[in-house]
């Protein structure tokens, strides 16, 4: 340590401290703690960020076809012709959604996440919506993401499938020690299964479209039981546009590199836009190849093996290497994607923490320089859901996506909105918003539109969730966000209130002394740790009072009689209780004192507690200063202090006698 | 309130009061508070003494002999006739158990339960085994007592059976609301219901008698399905030693007159006695005629039907008027003697707290002077074993009547040995113990011999007990008695132990005064709340120091500037914290002040801390002071108080601005 004393101020010291926290479990768990100064920064080609920021919208073709035919199975095979085409108009939506992201990566090169995006052109309330169906959808992103890729393990190894449930958790619970670690988005970690899981998945595709020109594509072997409801429905517009809202699931994940352009190499919105264009042609590619294949090899809905464990054996004629190389890169990739909510959910927790609408403690970064507690929370809502609704990806869907939707349509709404705004600007005049500048420019009509109709989509397939799934789950959804946007506003009106009461501007500042300060001991009996308590008292008035709830008089008399030898003059006040309470005369005295009070007088209560030497022996004592702190929490001028004696270690111990009032 | 100045000692005052504490919800439920001075004595004679003390001991004849049939039952129908030799059996135990305590009545007149007799007689070890016995077996009275009474409505009306369990918790949660209430042992309430138990009871055996002499006595009609292991086995001495153990539950309660004699009219100990004498003919004699009606009847062991309801509606012929007042009889009485523990287990829990053996809290008697810890203690402890134990009487009743023929045993044990002292005083000499004065007799000799066979046989039955009933559950008891024990001496360790230290004995004083005050005041930020903090440790000291944990650097530097303004020429040390961390930065500079301290030096901890209006919004700040006084807990010489700060109702509201260190 070493003081520098500050030459302005000379009574203002700072220290520096190389004090590294002592080694423990945690630190083994999640490795040595980081400086502050340490924070790493480094900036990722589009290759490696393709492989960063694609797991998350690449792994939902693990899913998105199978949900998509888990509604069209209600209607019987003869609708599953339905899949390929409903897979097109998934496909459409994503061209819509892409083309409006790539304006939005260039007007954030800071970054745009829905959030910053509706705050800096709609305000508040859309902002505040768009984060929490973000928050939202980012928790359904590990359940979802990790219940199917435990569900690609369990199809290959059927005996696993009673333990579903514990692997997930287990999974989830691998994942937040992981990014508790503080995962650098080091790319070179992710490169290697992204890019495998592109050329497996590829090679699937590849394989089966060669099979089914050349005839050779079967229909799946030995397929498993379909999960299938026992009344037959008809092919309603319903069912299709359930069939749709289930499929656009596809299209989670993409708004991710949005959130992350200040991770690529410069220009670095050129580089995540061509990124960008680059995961929707692959995503699109693969998802529309599967849906194809799944037609023509009659796949099963079903929840004992995965559309992609069917097809893969399908078109790899068994469970050969090929066919575990894609159940493990499936599954692997789908834990990444995990993993890339686990890295969003924690920034956006802190950024509304920054912004004031959730606590504080979430901006907090632990000691490896991360969102711990944004991490932690993640994890246990995560393996909750995951929990309730039995690691099913099927039972989860329903709640799945909506938050995407909604916070799609809010960001291409700000983007619209802030092209309208540019339109309006001078030519060379500049606006500087908290998360882009604004300039003219030619073209705002065009982009505006674009963005416009971009948001309108989104807005089309948000209703459409809304009222297909709404019996399903989508309900709770749409429960539970306003209730989120409720809290997050109550918690910003506190903050708000705090800071406006507690500010120094236009504060006269405080009187400088009390005129008198009172201290009152409440005293249970006479031994060394109450005149412990009482020594203190005087030390920090001399208008000491001690004070005797009398419940017993035996006692009481005793106590008397020791306050002659051991009182040192101090004040003795003996309260009677007929109805042997002790806290209630108490309080009612204190407060007696504290309504006659002179402003400028203040009272503290001394209360000489016993600490034991192990926890398991407060049971056998009371907490008497807790008690009276929470009674008088709500009066001003009162502190209350509780004066610890303990039992020195190696005190002398006198012979045993009983003693009183050691409570 | 009056202030009466006592004479002798000038500072000390003592004030009577008459207040009441307010009406509330707990006061609807169990009655406006008594005053300690309130407290009622009031004696019963013998007619009302049998009907408030019998209930336990005659309650035990509703259950006694179906248990003992539902050992035999494993031995199929042969067996059954062996029901009536073990009663027989039984009831010379009876004897023998009646003749030792009309002994302890005599010598004890002020109250001679096993607890009392052992403590003064055995020493603490065999007291406190008593105790924990007798403790674990009033649990098991109230779970087996109203699972038994609820088992007799059931049987009455069989479409209740799904719900025992929630009607047995319903019935002890409405005892401790009575018992919780104060039940004065008024007898009247008790004296009805006890004594129309006993004459329909002998009405049943009477009547059963009549017909069985007649010949007119048929086996019951259409009985239940009977509960018998599947495997048939033969009737070995073991089995029939199980039967004898598991009727000898008739004899709990028998003890309940020799803890309840100061409620006798004088001569109370004659009276208590023959009330005792009374007591066991009219338990012996119908046990005796049950056992021997079941026996005619063919009874059968089921947990659907009870052997009173099948025994009743055979001899009454049917479910009419004359069955329903015999069950609800039995019902009453089995509720009844769940009360009677309710009133002997707190008794006894602040019998131990009183000698410091039990957590003191346990003697504060409740606004209605009742001993409200040890009575909410029980029902809950009961509550839990119906639930576990499914409110079934026979998977009770292996861990039952253990502890009460462990304490018989120590009890008469103690007797004996008291005899023998006895024996050996000079005539006309005297020995006052707490809990009875030995003189001489001549017939000690005799007296000891009694109790001495009365402790031998007592413990000869806890022994086939611990061994025929070990793997059913009685092995829960086994373990669970010396663990108790344990517990007893590990409190009473700790309390003589703080008690010796804490003495004034030979205590030499404290120095009067520290020589320095120091008072560290942690800060976040500046403003009015920390100022409030900084303005009350003036109060205290003059030696004042702000410490402020530095974490994010521009707002340390906004917080120095605003210290040139406020910080009133205070100190102000900043502690700068690379890893991010705030406690372990503060506690290390607290902990290096006090490592460097002087021995009369004291140092006070003053955190300001932020209270607000609403108590979800403490998940919004952090508990500075909490955490602190964890940490420092194990320091000497350190205080840690928090000086609330509050948000004014009618404050004004400034201008907001975001302000920093609101913690």
């Amino acid at each position: 340590m070493a003081d520098t004393v500050s030459s302005k101020q000379p009574e203002i010291t700072q220290r520096t401290s190389d004090y590294l926290p002592p080694r423990s479990f945690i630190h083994w768990l999640i490795g040595r703690p980081l400086q502050t100064a340490d924070a790493p920064h480094q900036t990722i080609g589009k290759a490696v960020g393709l492989a960063v920021f694609a797991a998350d919208a690449l792994s939902s073709t693990a899913y998105a076809t199978q949900e998509s035919l888990g509604v069209l199975a209600a209607a019987g095979t003869l609708a599953l012709g339905y899949v390929f085409p409903v897979s097109l108009a998934i496909v459409a939506l994503l061209t819509v959604v892409t083309v409006s992201y790539e304006q939005t990566i260039h007007a954030y090169p800071g970054g745009g996440g829905a959030y910053i995006v509706a705050r800096d052109n709609l305000g508040e309330l859309p902002a505040q919506t768009a984060g929490a169906a973000l928050l939202t959808d980012y928790v359904l992103t590990v359940a979802v993401s990790v219940s199917s890729g435990i569900a690609q393990v369990v199809s290959a190894y059927p005996a696993l499938f009673p333990y579903r449930v514990e692997f997930a958790v287990l999974a989830v619970l691998f994942i937040m020690v992981v990014n508790l670690r503080g995962v650098k988005e080091s790319g070179s970690l992710f490169a290697f299964p992204a890019y495998l899981f592109i050329a497996v998945m590829f090679l699937n595709v590849g394989a089966g479209f060669f099979r089914y020109l050349t005839g050779t594509l079967t229909t799946v072997p030995s397929p498993p039981q379909a999960s299938v409801a026992a009344v037959l429905t008809a092919v309603t517009p319903f069912l299709l546009l359930h069939a749709f809202a289930n499929g656009t699931s596809a299209l989670t994940g993409v708004e991710a590199i949005s959130n992350g352009i200040t991770a690529f190499k410069e220009p670095r919105s050129k580089n995540a836009g061509v990124t960008l264009i680059w995961m929707s042609l692959i995503l699109g590619s693969l998802f529309l190849g599967i849906s194809f294949l799944t037609g023509r090899v009659h796949g099963v809905f079903s929840e004992q093996e995965t559309i992609i464990s069917q097809l893969s054996r399908t078109v790899f004629a068994g469970r050969g290497l090929l066919y575990l190389v894609t159940i493990w890169a499936t599954t692997i990739i789908l834990i990444m994607a995990a993993n890339t909510a686990f890295a969003d959910f924690p920034r956006l927790g802190a950024l509304h923490a920054g912004d004031g609408f959730l606590p504080r403690q979430l901006t907090f970064r632990g000691s490896r320089l991360v969102y711990s507690n944004g991490i932690i929370a993640l994890a246990i809502i995560a393996c909750a859901l995951i929990v309730v609704f039995q690691a099913s990806v099927t039972r989860l869907i329903p709640l799945y996506a909506i938050g995407v939707f909604a916070s799609f349509t809010l960001s291409q709404a700000g983007m619209a909105r802030r092209w309208w705004k540019i339109g309006h600007l001078q030519p060379g005049q500049e606006i500087k918003e908290p998360g882009s500048v604004l300039r003219y420019e030619k073209s705002w009509r065009t982009r505006m539109v674009i963005n416009g109709f971009g948001s309108v989509c989104t807005a089309t397939v948000a209703v459409v969730f809304a009222t297909t799934k709404f019996r399903e789950g989508a309900w709770i959804v749409l429960v539970l966000t306003p209730v989120l946007v409720g809290i997050f506003f109550a918690i910003h009106h506190h903050y708000h209130d705090v800071a406006s009461r507690l500010t120094l501007v236009g504060f006269g500042g405080l009187p400088d002394r009390a005129t008198r300060h009172r201290v009152i001991v409440p005293i249970s009996g006479v031994h060394q740790g109450t005149l412990e308590g009482l020594r203190y008292a005087r030390l920090l008035s001399d208008d000491v009072t001690a004070v005797h709830v009398s419940i017993d008089p035996t006692e009481t008399d005793r106590l008397r009689k020791k306050w002659a030898t051991w009182g040192a003059g101090s004040r003795l006040v003996i309260l009677d209780s007929p109805y042997r309470l002790f806290l209630e005369p108490l309080l009612r005295y204190v407060e007696g004192i504290l309504d006659r009070k002179q402003p400028n007088e203040t009272v503290t209560i001394v209360v000489p507690q016993f600490i034991p030497a192990k926890p398991w022996q407060n049971a056998l004592h009371m907490r008497t200063a807790d008690l009276l702190r929470k009674e008088l929490l709500s009066r001003s001028g009162v502190v209350v202090t509780d004066v610890p004696y303990r039992l020195a270690e190696n005190g002398k111990i006198r012979k045993a006698q009983p003693i009183d009032g050691i409570d």
